[in-house]
């Protein structure tokens, strides 16, 4: 791998400072400190620790938007998606410190506000879209829209909050209950679903792990 | 109602404040000022802000219990069980600093962390308990072990991170987008309820209000 850049590197260390201690615990100083480097080497590249927010943000994103680019064009199976969602509850505990504090960053970090409404907006409109072709495809029984509306939304939810809760609660993090988000997400919807039998691909290699 | 003693007083102005700027950003002192006492005077009712927390979530609890104390000792339906769920949203809204911050809040405050960690379990054993005697009362559909602690984690998720998401989203905070917390938790085990059409307390009155 290539070595990583100097602006690169803040966010690296930033992400595991942020983990460990919480974003408002940690200043830009502690930053520059940790990633071997002088506050002004720091300042050269970010303005304050909003923008290495941001910048971390950005990178969760693409992690997620990697994952998804697999999901394809035609509307993926429940089962695909239940790998898909598995895969990103994986990538995102790298970002956990998001899922812990977001709904408090968000009153405090404009930019970071917007980008974060209007991604999940536009994630809620994908999610909205799926179940419809679902209904369309007979993979999922027909529903009222309001219910579709209010099942989309607690699955959502769900999704959101199942790595806060886990730290939360002082629950094992390992790879199986990071994963179980996933499943969680799906048993909402799964009654609705024809002939959907989950297999978690952690279960399968539960033996072997 | 009597007058408030000046330890209540600092408590009402303390959560006012949190709700308001987070807690993180807001000191005994700016506390005290608000409160119109001086920092002396706070300090001989509370060590320090980790204090004032901890009596404010006394009080977010006793709040939850009274409305819970209606529920009865014999299962309640699940209407009553929604009508309390809404209840309780509304009167949570008053403490919602908590719902935002919860999972930050108990990585630094051990007290309040034994304190919530003991709550959530107890709570998630009478949820537990109320579906299987849904169960054995046929109001229910049987549901094998697995899949009914998955349901019920996945609907006590969305209970925990409603009020979150609301702000998170700069979604509408009135009385009907709080109380619809309560519609999207029994949302989740609808399919399974037999002969249950969830009518909400609000949409009922919504000519009214």
């Amino acid at each position: 791998m290539a070595r990583r850049s100097t602006k690169e590197h803040i966010v690296d260390v930033a992400i595991a400072l942020f983990n460990e201690r919480g974003s408002a615990a940690v200043s830009t100083n502690h930053i520059a400190e940790a990633a071997g480097i002088s506050p002004g080497n720091l300042y050269y590249h970010f303005r304050n620790k909003e923008e290495i927010i941001l910048e971390a943000y950005e990178r969760a994103l693409r992690a997620y938007d990697e994952a998804w680019a697999h999901a394809g064009a035609a509307p993926p199976s429940p089962q695909t998606i239940l790998d898909l969602l598995e895969e990103t509850f994986e990538a995102q505990w790298e970002y956990r410190f998001f899922q812990r504090e977001m709904s408090w960053l968000v009153q405090t970090n404009e930019p970071l506000r917007d980008r974060y409404r209007n991604i999940m907006r536009t994630r809620l409109a994908y999610y909205r879209s799926l179940i419809r072709a679902w209904i369309a495809a007979g993979i999922c029984q027909p529903l009222p829209e309001e219910r579709l509306d209010d099942l989309v939304l607690a699955s959502w939810v769900v999704g959101e909050e199942w790595l806060a809760y886990l730290e939360a609660m002082g629950e094992a993090t390992d790879q199986k209950a990071v994963r179980r988000g996933g499943r969680l997400i799906l048993e909402v919807f799964r009654p609705y679903l024809v002939d959907f039998e989950p297999r978690s691909s952690v279960a399968a290699q539960e033996g072997t792990s």
